[in-house]
């Protein structure tokens, strides 16, 4: 079946993206990534080594022709800092591809709808592809949306919590008014997280520490390829109803008199 | 990787187990039970057609060599009715595997741990390979386990809706205890509640609603299908803890100051 | 408002039962009893001094008028120790009223369904007035009450876990089926969990490690009593049902136009 | 105990605020009004007839002395509309306390970050008592902090849905973080998600349609005075951690080998 994810024009078969930080090496997360099958990575813009591509520079492990590259911002604490971060990131990486990420809080990572709100409009405006880490908040997602982002990126937990989708009561609402990709980001903690989401009709997961910390990482990111796959599948096939109570079943005597004998 | 299951010395590569009733038609219900890859099928005694075996008789539909016959007593109120319903299969089916429900409620069908664990005893004393239905009751489990059945059966929620894992803490205790394969039966709605107890541990899941009564229940048979292979992939590939909150990331600052120049 | 719960045809104002285990001490436990208004406090057959009333004995700490002992079973792996555990009690303490509890596993102290409903049958036709500490199993339940015991108390979530109500779909099924009073018993961890228990149309809470493992016992004991009669009023006012989404609301723009001028 | 809430220098006894809507008529709403103990409480703006105080104008119905006005703006689409609001609200009730909402989206009533940040600076320069009614956002609650708000009001789940508690991994980090009082708003759906805020540690919730369309609203009024009292007691006695697994009993047969002959 083909049911390609659009974003801004370009198409992906995988619905899983993919982080790259807390893996034990740069060979481990290679190898989860390309297991993974996701064709859309983001990494930190600090820590893309600008001053000389030695052995050790994260993007050497990227290199395969169906990876796209998604720098992010994450470390800005304002949209000035994330403006900045992304003019950079354009110019050492060429792609005009930006996960905007903006955390003035360095404990729980929490997005600020305002400061990215800004940001985002400012780099739409310079020809950026936007996709803002967010809030499971509708209203920010609809102005997002009016300002011009790609797809939008709700957290469904506080990052790094593998708490799976306890925004899910506002991801509904995000999914059903979204005019724009939602892709769910944050607190993906297992592959079952990743198959409710897309069953609900998210159009992709971000998954990062739950694979990096796996003990077979690379085993775990197959099993988030699948996870996702499953739960695209049973999106499209749609799902029955949760109901209150079963349905009355008959009784087994009848039959046991009849053909007991 | 080679992972099979194995229940009463038979090995299956598929852990999800399909159940027959509420398909639209006999020709639906085999292709989505091909589809699922499953090698363990149950259906209701009563649905059986001893008398004639007509171009409807469900068992033509089953008629699979990778697909084994697990009759069920499904209907039964009593021990005994259940016994004698699994004397009768025996004989019909040709197999001396059972699944073992017992439920005196038409409503709920709740199953009943006291007419239950009376059947199961006596039926393993007949050669039965006996796979009993039941409540997520820890020590229940581990008393059937005593008398000699091949695998236990609690269930997720009420069957037949579509809740999921509504037993998620009485499953870990029973899979944490357990000598014999358990199998999660009843309440699971969606892949991703498949994968759910696959991850935590169960060995196998029993689905039946959920791909019956889906729009399309071939895709839907295929969905749960590879979300099992996830939810094993993932238990084998061992996931991270959940954490209360977020590692700290450094800020973007100072990398801006350094790099930005 | 005049609502009492009866039981075996007693009649008690206070919808709270109380443990007396885990306290730091007897003048404590005897604080927070007090201060909780229960009428009903279980305390653990083993824990009775049979050889001098000293002292210590924990029962001197219980005489007071509006408190009814229930002895326990606890510690009873089978139904005839519990049996015999029960009419040393009922001799010792002069009360035929009996908490009911079979655990054969001393780690979680799950509930035993087929012996506590072999002591429950044999223990009722003794006269006792048994209240059984049970699983959640609405089938369970039907059955003691068919052998006539004066209450149920299904188990909210393991002992001792403070989890809540995590068997809600179940205890729904036993208080919508039930005849005798449902007296939700195990992992209550909160004045809100109590609450929720009343609200659902529980007829009563047990609560004790949530009590005596509070930092100030008797002010805990005092919101639990004020919590479960919270709860019980909304049962009798009668909750609004759940909604998936918000009544539309009329915009103020008109209202400021009119207004505003 | 005195245990004041305290907002903007001004003390209440009371932690349970009340909104004024969906009630059958005006003498129901202020008996369960007066009936929750409520010391503040909620009107939209267009509610109030200002151009004659007849008969059914329902601030004849607030008018006690232990009842102080909070004129909200519901309604209010954009920053513009909800600070019009605002001054025309604090002429006609001589009050400069408001409970600023914005939600463009008449469907779910969802807050609006930007628009709501935006009013909240600018009502306060202009000498406000400011209550923005908000996602459960941390980082948007430190910025409404930060231009002077009076206290922030995250809401629990859905305006209307009675859902309860759906956002607290967010609500346990806003009050983590937060200088001001914690008011949790919206999806509050019975007396027990009221105790379960306040046992959080949210300073106050504020409670509408689970009172006004109660089958007995001052009943259930009652009912939610009493939970918030109880929440609130028990977060002072600090509740215990919630374990995984019951506390080791010790067995009953050496007891009853001691004292059984």
């Amino acid at each position: 079946m083909n049911d390609p994810l659009v974003i801004a024009g370009k198409s992906f078969q995988s619905r899983l993206f993919l982080g790259t930080g807390k893996f034990g090496n740069h060979q481990e997360m290679e190898a989860a990534i390309v297991a993974s099958g996701s064709e859309l990575v983001t990494m930190a813009l600090k820590r893309i080594d600008f001053n000389d591509k030695e052995e050790d520079d994260i993007l050497r492990y990227l290199n395969h022709d169906h990876i796209n590259l998604l720098p992010n911002t994450s470390g800005a604490r304002t949209a000035d800092e994330a403006i900045f971060a992304a003019r950079l990131a354009r110019e050492a990486l060429q792609t005009n591809w930006l996960k905007l990420e903006i955390h003035p809080d360095p404990r729980y990572l929490m997005p600020d709808a305002i400061e990215t709100l800004k940001a985002a409009e400012q780099l739409v405006k310079e020809g950026f592809v936007v996709l803002p880490y967010i809030h499971a908040d509708p209203v920010l997602c609809k102005r997002l949306e009016a300002v011009g982002v790609a797809a939008v990126m709700p957290l469904g937990a506080p990052i790094g919590s593998n708490k799976g989708l306890r925004t899910l009561d506002f991801l509904e609402i995000i999914i059903e008014q979204s005019n724009v990709p939602v892709v769910v980001d944050a607190g993906i903690g297992a592959p079952s997280h990743a198959a409710a989401a897309l069953e609900m009709g998210a159009d992709a997961v971000l998954v990062n520490t739950a694979i990096a910390v796996a003990q077979d990482s690379v085993q775990m990111a197959t099993a988030f390829k699948i996870a996702v796959e499953a739960g695209r599948m049973a999106y499209n096939a749609k799902l029955g109803a949760v109901q209150q109570r079963a349905v009355a079943s008959s009784p087994l005597t009848e039959f046991l008199m009849v053909n007991g004998e």
